[in-house]
């Protein structure tokens, strides 16, 4: 904590928050003991709210790491127990900021848009805060300097939960134009937030075919302000596959197991994110990992080029990185309203829909005569499976069947999450086309062979 | 086939497609060969459409074993080549639909929905149809009689994305009433299609609290006139628990692997659909399984008590069954418009959302103010994780802090499947209560323990 930031309050609080945080006198990083009416006891150190203005909650960041909202009208009293230590600002910082020259001369491109990852802890307060300038980004992974000249930049800083088209956009522009700019560029590291990274990473494999560099998608699942971070050790291995494996595609670098040894290299259109916080929460689904990294090691895995064989690389789809929003998602469940579908469309302007079918692909009989009207109205509307594993198959039951009839595009084993995003990307770049042939061509191996039963 | 159906049309055929049949003779069984406007030929059996009304389609069996719709405008010809032998009516069939008394003396209910598995096969056709009746469910199954003295009953016949909380009610209600007549009974098996069987079972759950039987779903993903049926082996592992294990609660019986020797028997609060094809598509998520079933031996899982320890079993909860359909299970994504949650409240009178979040349970910035503005309404709104694995945590994150703040309630590692069967179960039976703490009571081992990270 600087000298100047030890005075300043928290950032984020307005109203009635900041009345109480100016009354006891609590500024940046100090630790607080809070009562409550109801006789709770309350200490931590007082953390920046960075994307709510709520003026009723107050957050500390409790010894257990965990952070604690108390609404401010039930909180009786609050005093101040420790200030924080004011140290010399780090010179170093800024020197590492500017890009290393190594033996290696291996260069990266290295592109922030928020999440665990991106984030520089304050050791002070506890909180995991955005990196907001390149000098930050790079103080904050000091060991990708041993891997390769690093350029870093951030493009955006925001949880991923609110990263949409839009942004899937922006990103696939600032990727091409930066690297047209940097020709000897070797690869491509993005560091996302992992709640949404396996739908980036698919958007980014649609916009970015033709793409002569290796892109790859990292995160972190613990924050590193705690001893069980995998951040380090993510980001030594995206950066090291995006230096040295010479591969085509977008890919997503993250823990392969629990213990600290290898990274996993998935498929950007296989992956998906499936615990909410184990280090190995990424899973390549229906298809083999794209290779491992082990310390120093690249280990491509030969069997992955079957796996996508017939996938159709064309110039008409290279680099075309428009993103259509008039998407949606729709898992289908028992008790399912089937006007939503006519909602979203006639209210909203949605163009595609991608369902979450049960099973081999299925919804209510009421659901399918909904989707018949709207794909005779232009509306596409694709078919994938919650089972998350395996194919649709809409030819084995009269509900499949049906769906046939009504028009509705059964997708493969296409994962819901990557259909989502082509669906974004097929709407963007050729707006008034049909989408069927497009949506079952496999572009990027988004679609993996049925497994022999 | 029996000679009265013989001469009959296939069923479900309206308008132009009946014209055809009729024209060309063809009847129930026919092997007919068609050829299209476009020259493309197809030989196979014409099978009855059971499930949609369409006068456009005619479906075929093909020899491969799927079923082929052609649109019947595009028909330039057909003719019958091969008309259904007639065989003698079976006898012994309702000879078996008589409960058979077995030295074990064991007895079972076994009540049929639909699905694969309670399907008889039309062996001349091809077609996969619902049984209708005690005795043609009982004929389809006949290794039970080795198992325990078994009481067939068709409680409905439906495709189980056809069904919703009326009839989770209606099954329970039947459950219920049937093992009151019968009080000698061992246990209550349900055959279902696996489709939404995840989500029966979990209500099914809530249900019957304090049932003293062990209750058994049971499906098949490959249905009987395929070489490789797990019909058979699901059917009897699941008889043979219901008859023998003395275990109080819902399970969900199917292959443990893709091997022909054992089935898994998982809790019905914790298992999911997680293939859209394999035999072994049903997967316990965070729970190990209840116990196995391999031949006659049946092994209880004695880590299994451990991990529901803290189920709140209570005579309060004892045998309600109704459920309330308004409700709905909402799967943000990249691109959400959040004001569909409004649509659904306002127009459709829902009155409690389950929400899939990303990771931890997040949603966007808009997503999180419009939940507040719903929960300010009364509107119960829960958070679960599309990850599938794992705890949702609404205290890592300012998202998650923001959720919290706004009323929406974290579930835990509740399944979204099961959160919503019950959130449709606790409206049903609490109306006007607020469900915040009912839902986040672990009544039925919904919820597991988080694990040491």
């Amino acid at each position: 904590m600087t000298a100047e930031s030890a005075n300043e309050l928290p950032e984020g609080y307005a109203g009635r928050a900041l009345e109480l945080l100016t009354q006891s006198r609590a500024k940046k990083g100090s630790r607080v003991q809070v009562t409550t009416k109801e006789g709770a006891e309350f200490t931590g150190l007082v953390i920046p709210r960075y994307e709510s203005g709520s003026s009723e909650f107050l957050v500390l960041k409790l010894k257990s790491g965990y952070n604690v909202g108390i609404d401010v009208s039930k909180i009786q009293s609050m005093k101040v127990i420790e200030v924080p230590i004011i140290e010399t600002p780090a010179e170093s910082a800024h020197v590492e900021a500017r890009p290393v020259t190594l033996s290696s001369q291996k260069k990266i491109l290295l592109l922030s848009t928020g999440g665990t990852i991106a984030s520089k802890v304050d050791y002070r307060t506890g909180a995991v805060k955005p990196a907001y300038s390149a000098a930050e980004l790079y103080a904050a992974v000091p060991e990708l300097g041993k891997i390769a000249e690093i350029r870093p930049e951030v493009i955006f800083s925001s949880f991923s939960e609110n990263l949409g088209p839009e942004h899937w956009q922006k990103l696939s522009e600032a990727i091409i134009e930066r690297s047209n700019k940097a020709s000897t560029l070797d690869g491509v590291v993005i560091m996302l937030g992992t709640d949404t990274m396996a739908y980036v990473a698919a958007a980014l494999s649609f916009a970015l075919q033709g793409f002569r560099l290796p892109v790859v998608c990292v995160g972190s699942q613990r924050s590193s302000d705690r001893p069980s971070t995998d951040s380090a050790l993510n980001i030594q291995g995206a950066a090291r596959f995006a230096a040295y494996s010479k591969a085509q595609g977008v890919f997503v670098a993250m823990h392969k197991n629990e213990s600290d040894h290898t990274i996993a290299i998935h498929s950007g259109v296989r992956v998906r994110k499936n615990h909410t916080s184990r280090r190995d929460a990424f899973q390549s689904i229906d298809a083999p990992l794209f290779a491992e990294v082990s310390e120093e090691n690249i280990s491509l895995n030969p069997d992955f080029p079957k796996i996508i064989d017939g996938t159709k690389a064309s110039p008409d789809f290279s680099l075309k990185t428009k993103f259509d929003p008039r998407i949606a998602l729709i898992k289908f469940h028992p008790g399912f309203e089937p006007s939503t579908l006519d909602y979203l469309v006639s209210e909203k302007g949605v163009l595609g829909i991608v369902m979450e079918g049960t099973g081999l692909g299925h919804v209510s009989k009421q659901t399918v005569n909904r989707a018949e009207q709207l794909v005779s109205k232009g509306i596409f509307v694709g078919m994938t499976s919650q089972c998350i594993w395996g194919h649709v198959d809409l030819h084995v039951y009269e509900t499949g069947i049906d769906l046939l009839r009504a028009g509705v595009v059964p997708l493969g084993n296409m994962l819901a999450e990557t259909a989502l995003a082509k669906l974004s990307w097929a709407l963007g770049n050729f707006p008034g086309r049909k989408l069927g042939e497009l949506m079952t061509t496999n572009l990027a191996g988004e679609m993996t062979e049925r497994l022999v039963l």
